[in-house]
Order: C-alpha cells, then sequence, then structure tokens
C-alpha cells in the first residue's frame, strides 16, 4: 500500500476538515432545536442492530442498501443502518406505548452500499422527523411544513416541491384488475417515464379503452396545478380512492402555497421514487440545478405493524452533509485570546475564568495563532489583562 | 422470527428514548462548546474507511475490535471506525499541511465487535480532543487537563486519576536485554498482575540479581504519591529513559493536584492497558464503584508517520453515553404552547412568531398535550393570545 492510497477514502464517503465540520455541527443545533420548537423529541436509534429489525417492513430496496456483518457473540447477521425510518417506528411501537399523537426526531449518520443522493453520497448525516398516529391531512400538512422550514433554516428558499400521492397508481392499476406481472411491467414504465413503451404495452392489454386511457395519461400527469384538474377529469372513472387522493394533493397544495408562496409546486402522479412502504402523499424538494430531491418524505401508516402496533405515520428525511454544501455560510466563533502556558496558578485562573465568559483561550505552545487571535492576556500592573492582538 | 426478537437490540447495543436522548444532545453540545474553548476544532471523520488506513499504525487490539465489510465498488475491505485515534492523525498529517500546534476534537459514533469499557457497551458515542506538534510537557498537561474539565462538565467530581508512562517498562526490559518471547511472557504477567507467577519465573531468569529486582518491583509500583519515590529509588540504576519519565510523572502529577486538588491521584507504572500505540504519559480516569475507566489517553508520538508525517502527539477519549449513565441530570425544555391546528393563515402567523421567540409549540392533532403545557392559545378578542395552561 503506497502513502496515497492510505490518504484515500472510499468512493462516496468524506470528511469534514474544521471550517465544513463547523458548519455542519451549527446547522445540526439549529435543525434539532427547529424540531423541538415544534414538539418534536430526539431519539437515538443504534447504528447496528439485527438484520431482521432493520429490515422489516422496509422493502427490498433498503436490504441492497445495507451493509451487513457477522455479530460475532450471537452468530447472527446484523445491518448497519441505510435509513432510521424503520428504527424510529420500532421505538414508537415498542418502547413509547402512549396512545396518543407522537412527534419524534432523529439526526446521525446513515451507511449505504451504494451512493445516492444529490451528491452520490454512501455517509449521509440523516436528519428527519416522524408523527405517529394521525392519519388526517392535518398531520400531513404539519410535517411538510417542518420539511420546508427545516430548508428554509439551512439557508435554502428557491426550493420546487413535488407532490403525490401513491394511492393514484394504485388505484388506477387496482381498477384495471391486472396481474401481478402486468403490474409490475407497467410499474418499471412509469418509474423510467417511458411513455413510447408504455404506449405500445397498453396497446397490446386486455382492458377496455376507459382503462387503457387511464394507464397512458398516469405518466403524463406530471407538471404545474393544471394536473389536479386533468387528473380528476381524466380518473373521474375510477372513482374511490384515486378521487380522495386527488382531493387531498389540492387541499395540501393550497395551503402549503398560501403559506409558503415561494416554493414552486410540482405534481407527479406516477412518481414512486421512495421505498415501498409509502401508503399516502408522498412529498419531496428539488434546489434548482440538481436532479435529485434535497429532501423527502411521505406517509408510511401501519409500518409499525411488524412490531405489533399499526399506526397511522408520516415524515421526512434530509441530509445535514448536502444541506451544508448547498449553502456556504460563516460559523460565528467566540472571541479568541492567546495565552502564555499555564505553569503558575494565577494565570491557570485568569484562563479558566475567560474560558467560563465564553472566550476562546488557546495557550501558546507555539507561535502557529499569533496574529490569528484578538487578545493576548498579560500580565500588566501585577494583573492578567487582555491586551488587542497586533493583527 | 416473533414480535418480542424484533424488538431486542444486540448485546452492547442501546438506544436513547426522549429523556436519555436529550441529555446525551446536552452533554454533547456542552462538551464541543468547552473543547472550542480551549482552541479545539471539530472534525468529521468519516464513519467507514478502506480496513488499511483505519488500522494503519494501530496494533492488532483495533483490528480485531473493529468490524469489517466488502466494498461493492471497489471490492476491496471496508472497516466501521472503531476508534477516531488514527483517523484524526490522518487529517492531521495529510489534510492539515500547518506546521505549528494542531487541536482537534471529534464527536460520534464509533462501533465494537465486543464489548467494552464501563457498561460493556459496542456501541459508545466516542467524544475526544487530539493536540498534534508537541511533544513537551506542557501539552501532556493540557490534554490531562481537558479531559478532568470534560469529566467535570458531564457533572462527575469524585474522580480518580491513573497516571503511568510506557517508558518505564520499556526502559526496564530493554536494560535486561531479554528475548522478545521473555519480553511478551512479561508483559503478560504485568497486564495480568500475576505477582506469584511473575516472581517465579523471574528468579530462573538470566538476569543480574539488580535487573531481577527491577523486573520484580514493577508490578508493585502501583499505589499513591509514594510509588514515584519508590521508582526512583528502585530503578535509580535503570538510568535514562525511565528516570526522565518518573520525572516527568511527577511534574504532571504535581501540577494537576495544585489545580484540581479533589481529584485522586493513583500511579500504575506497568500498566499496559491501552492501544499499543502508546509512547509516553499513559492517563485514565475511574468514578467510584466502577472498574472500568470512563476517559483515557496518552501520548502517541508518530502515529502519523504512515500518513507521511511524523509529529509529536496527545489526546483522550470518553463515551458520551457513559458520563450520561453516570449522572442523572433535568435537561431543561422550552416554555410549550399547545395551539389550535393551524388551518387558518392568523393562527399560523401567531404560531410561527411564538417559535421564533423561543417557545416550544404543539399542534393540537389530539389531546395527548393538555395536562402537559405551560400555556393554550387561544382567540381572544380577536387577537391569539397565550392563557396559562390549567394543569
Amino acid at each position: 500500500m503506497t502513502l496515497a492510497d492510505r490518504w484515500l477514502l472510499p468512493e462516496g464517503v468524506d470528511e469534514a476538515l474544521p471550517k465544513k465540520a463547523a458548519q455542519i455541527e451549527h446547522l445540526r443545533r439549529a435543525l434539532l432545536n427547529l424540531h423541538e420548537s415544534w414538539g418534536y423529541r430526539l431519539v437515538i436509534p443504534p447504528l447496528l442492530e439485527y438484520l431482521d429489525s432493520l429490515l422489516t417492513g422496509a422493502g427490498s430496496d433498503l436490504e441492497i442498501e445495507t451493509f451487513k456483518v457477522i455479530d460475532q457473540l450471537s452468530g447472527r447477521l446484523l445491518g448497519i443502518r441505510a435509513d432510521f425510518t424503520s428504527q424510529v417506528s420500532r421505538i414508537d411501537a415498542h418502547c413509547l406505548k402512549g396512545e396518543g399523537v407522537q412527534r419524534l426526531s432523529y439526526c446521525g449518520s446513515v451507511l449505504r452500499t451504494m451512493p445516492a443522493g444529490l451528491d452520490g453520497t454512501r455517509s449521509p448525516i440523516q436528519l428527519g422527523a416522524e408523527l405517529y398516529g394521525h392519519g388526517g391531512v392535518e398531520s400531513d400538512i404539519e410535517v411538510l411544513s417542518l420539511m420546508l422550514e427545516t430548508l428554509n433554516v439551512a439557508g435554502l428558499n428557491n426550493l420546487v416541491l413535488d407532490l403525490g400521492h401513491v394511492d393514484v397508481v394504485r388505484g388506477v392499476l387496482g381498477a384495471c384488475r391486472l396481474s401481478k406481472d402486468q403490474e409490475a411491467r407497467l410499474t418499471e414504465f412509469y418509474k423510467a417515464k417511458d411513455l413510447p413503451e408504455l404506449d405500445a404495452y397498453v396497446s397490446e392489454l386486455d382492458v377496455t379503452e376507459e382503462q387503457a386511457g387511464w394507464l397512458v395519461l398516469l405518466p403524463r400527469l406530471c407538471g404545474g396545478a393544471d394536473v389536479l384538474d386533468r387528473a380528476a377529469a381524466g380518473l373521474s372513472g375510477v372513482g374511490g380512492s384515486v378521487l380522495d387522493a386527488i382531493a387531498l394533493l389540492g387541499e395540501v397544495s393550497a395551503l402549503i402555497s398560501r403559506r409558503y408562496p415561494d416554493v414552486g409546486l410540482h405534481f407527479d402522479l406516477s412518481d414512486l421514487v421512495s421505498y415501498s412502504y409509502h401508503t399516502g402523499l408522498l412529498f419531496a424538494a428539488y434546489v434548482p440545478g440538481h436532479g435529485n430531491a434535497i429532501a423527502r418524505g411521505g406517509r408510511y401508516n401501519n409500518i409499525g405493524e411488524v412490531f405489533g402496533r399499526s399506526r397511522p405515520a408520516t415524515g421526512f428525511s434530509t441530509d445535514v452533509k448536502a444541506l451544508v454544501a448547498l449553502v456556504d455560510f460563516e460559523v460565528v466563533t467566540p472571541k479568541t485570546v492567546l495565552a502564555p502556558i499555564c505553569a503558575n496558578d494565577g494565570v491557570w485562573k485568569a484562563v479558566k475564568a475567560l474560558r467560563l465568559e465564553g472566550y476562546r483561550v488557546v495557550e501558546a505552545l507555539d507561535d502557529a495563532w499569533a496574529g490569528h487571535v484578538d487578545f493576548v492576556l498579560k500580565l500588566v500592573d501585577d494583573i492578567w489583562q487582555l491586551v488587542p492582538a497586533e493583527k
């Protein structure tokens, strides 16, 4: 192994040197404070769990993304978390047994086997919030608003919000009574937005003309505010859950545009880019010039069922490192004092008092700080005093 | 897998529910602020690295403790960090090229294959500080003082500090000109403090009577302030680095007892409980009633050599979760307001303003918070106002 190899980090893995680390720490605190001010309480799930628990209810996407190790103590397979959601729902289901609404937030490292997200990272610092025990549109709006506030606190204002609802595709596919294989093929076309292939495939399906119309319309329900009207008109014959979903999207988007008039609204009713645990409203926030979402979330009722407690749930998450990469900001450092080596008790007491007062006091082990401090601690008239530093 | 299994966490792995999570977050911030006030700058090394880089210079203890995974992208072996020291020294060696003294701090999760430390954990939140580029006793004292301040800020006052120096054992073994095998056997006896076996073994070694005296004296140099005098007398014939080490221990302990008169001092000159990278002063802090150290550190010059930069270095680390487990304290939460659902713009504006003022405002999605808040937001005389809550 050469010297340069030892410096190298794996692809999608990065480290934060002092300037960036200070930004990450500053933003982390500001965002957790924000979540606290909304009534969300911090939990710290373990980085490592039995793989079975970690993947429970989360679907196969997450399994591929999860690093696995053998537990030398139990011989069982462990996973390093690639996502917080199933961990936090386990905590809601098992550890916090209150029947009422539960608001929880989290922030910590996750690891993924493959690069993903805005910056192709495999080691995001994931920060998010989850709301359990409420199935109404009010909790969708609360969580979505908190996501937008989170991005605002991070300094991002020029946002586009993408809204969707899993019941639209599900309702249409259900109404067409297709086989599992046919549903899977269609889902692939929707994910890939492959319209010509989709149209050709639908024309050969054994469905009514009206149903074929729904199937080819879905991926075209994508764009601005007119999408909901087009959807309500074009899918009126599907009825039931599809129209409820469209109405809910209308209600959510109306309130969000009143609260956040600067946020661009975009609808994509065939959007399926998310873990398979989602059950209702889906949302994702984008910044101009980046194809990947900076934050995303949605409803995922009943994920806690496998832990013995089925509850409505909605939440969102983002990556603190990706946020910091988008907005360069200055973190204020305390006024800095250069002190002589604290060999005698007098200078030690003076230094201790200054630190308690909020100064950053650096012992002069060498002259590296000279010229970079605000004050120098000097013995003047037998008293240790702050003297403005020459810069 | 049964329901109960899914709740279970692996041995030595734990999670923090809201009360404990708030304590951990509070202490984490207080300690990083303390380190900043001493001039230590935060860095965030990656959780995952090429195993070669991670273990470089760190010795075999760390290799056994490190979880390994295969990188699907490169096919190479990766390690989840079990310790920060070699990561931070890589950052000093490679990323921060200034020649002067460098002070760095860190805080984050590490994972270990086997339980260790005060509470048998495999997933500590390690917090520590490292000082590079200064080889004198002043930096030993600075880092040791910062460790004690760290424990004080965590609410631990009743501490015992254990001091040692690797050059004592190394110097004596070197002066006796033993084979590698003999040195290894003796080291085992010292680690196990197995005095009868040691005495029997030494009596059969081909060494002078004086040398045999040194070898059996070493593990008996353990106790209070008299140890240094007994060591200086008993090992005077060894000379060189051993006497320098004893003198350094005297200087450090004298200053530390002036600064921290309440800290009990204990010496153990055959202490070898640490990673093999240490090169000088060793220290560990204990709380009464616990056999494992709550924080430990020491000098480890030249660890950066494998990264192309050999520098003096000293540092310490502790586990934030273990600190919180020792001291139960109340984290102050903001004054809490229960607000009606923010459907109209008036209440939304009032809620937003209250949150900016520092209140925690919870939307009343259900009545779970009723009786647990300080104020209720009510429309009085057409103005949204805070009304003290009935408890």
